[in-house]
């Protein structure tokens, strides 16, 4: 007889989802996929969404209300817009089982941080974030690897040391890399790592708009460039609201930068850009960080 | 017996490729793919391009200079650099066979056609720019299929009808979408969607490597709005050299679209930013372009 090594416990029995869209479906369809699934139960407001997951089986149940979405689901996730987050958090606050731990994947860790700390629900509260995405939206964007190698950033402030290596073993189970840091570092870096390359992203759809050219004129790199110019604005709006003072630098960075490339051409030093390209390519080929 | 539809008669019988990197080893690879391809000549400052065009069979030969490339060649493609396209096309004038048709894969196409026109060439000379790439270098990273199914820009000055639909037969025959434009307008049209999102993809890499932050930092949206910051400077050397004052008007309307963004923040309207992203996807989805 054969034997192979035995899978690490996984340290949930029960996964219970609020929002089972890309983010959410994607997280039930790589749980289902472990050696030894939890069981999945999951609310959403698109009913089609917990439908098509009972249908191939992602789900085990769609729960009618929150109530029955937590009842013996020993880990919760938030996967829901950032906007409404916090308040879902406080309204659902009294229904959790007493011994779940809480999460959420959403794009800042601050509120949703000082929220649970505010509460007394510190304790049993990990922020996670997955550097994952994509442009569509519902469960039928969501795939099971959309986890399996990223990184996720994982915040805690007064999370209990087993709530926190739960969580991790959680991510680890799933493929993902994760990695700690506070929610306001976090916050401050999501400024310049996702904020402003989607807004940089929206402000090249507004202008070739403006110009009367369409994405179809567009080479690869273009297209590239414009990609999250179909990102989701009820995602972002809550992103955009909770956002600070570090996201108007990172702008302003950005027009500085611009600027100095459109100045090198007026002044007809077309070398300088050269020069300044050079560098940018030593940094996409990993730069002194790798 | 059963008998096929016989395919159009290729309207080259032998092409000369100057230039053996992504885009002329690309053509290589596409012309020797056809059911009835043409002989396939190259020569390179690269030698080690060419060898590895001969050991695959893309090659026909390796031409030890451009007289040897030229002789025999009905068609003459230039698949190098800007900077150093219209002084080669010049040095190799009097070369070509008297009736062979030059063309190039140039990103800008004012510089080589007043060439031509000016050397009395014009006749002969339809611009080729075809809206494919990648950020690889080299015959190791071309392609088969990297012509297939994209736009190829066409232009011509004073072209013969016999060279313009030889030329058009020739994309076509490849897969591509010939579009006919004028060297001017196709050059301003450039600025708006090659070179502006090429130097946003530079400000962002210069404004992330500011902060100290690596592109192993981002998540996908993030890495796709990075993506150029790989490109080759020596190829954009000659098209920044070569680029008018539209670019410098992009650059500039990129400059304010990122300032608006940043002053509805500064202002606490997150949700014009909101506005401004639904118009954006509705941009991304196809717009009134479709």
């Amino acid at each position: 007889m054969i034997s192979s090594a035995p899978a690490p416990l996984f340290p949930f029995r029960q996964v219970a989802l609020v929002g089972f869209g890309l983010m959410g479906g994607s997280l039930g369809r790589a749980l289902k996929a472990l050696p030894q699934p939890p069981r999945v139960r999951a609310w959403a407001s698109e009913f089609r969404d917990l439908e098509e997951g009972m249908a191939v089986g992602v789900l085990d149940e769609a729960a009618a209300d929150p109530e029955e979405l937590f009842r013996g689901s020993d880990l919760v996730v938030y996967a829901i817009p950032m906007g409404s987050l916090p308040g879902q958090m406080e309204e659902h606050r009294g229904l959790w089982e007493p011994e779940a731990v809480v999460t959420d994947l959403g794009s800042l860790k601050g509120p949703p941080q000082d929220l649970m700390e505010r509460l007394g629900e510190g304790w049993r509260y990990v922020g996670s974030h997955p550097m994952a995405g994509g442009e569509g939206t519902g469960f039928a964007a969501s795939r099971e690897g959309l986890y399996r190698g990223i990184p996720v950033w994982l915040t805690a402030g007064s999370a209990t040391e087993g709530s926190k290596a739960r969580l991790e073993a959680f991510w680890t189970a799933l493929g993902a890399r994760p990695r700690w840091t506070t929610a306001g570092e976090h916050d401050r870096r999501m400024a310049w790592v996702s904020h402003l390359p989607q807004l940089t992203a929206n402000a090249l759809a507004t202008v070739l708009e403006g110009e009367g050219l369409g994405r179809d004129e567009l080479g690869p790199g273009g297209r590239d460039m414009t990609r999250l110019a179909g990102s989701s604005p009820e995602m972002w709006s809550g992103i955009l609201a909770g956002a600070g003072p570090e996201l108007c630098r990172a702008l302003r960075s950005m027009e500085r930068a611009l600027a100095e490339l459109r100045r090198a051409l007026e002044a007809g030093e077309a070398e300088r850009i050269v020069a300044r390209m050079e560098g940018n390519r030593e940094w996409f080929r990993g730069g002194p960080w790798k």
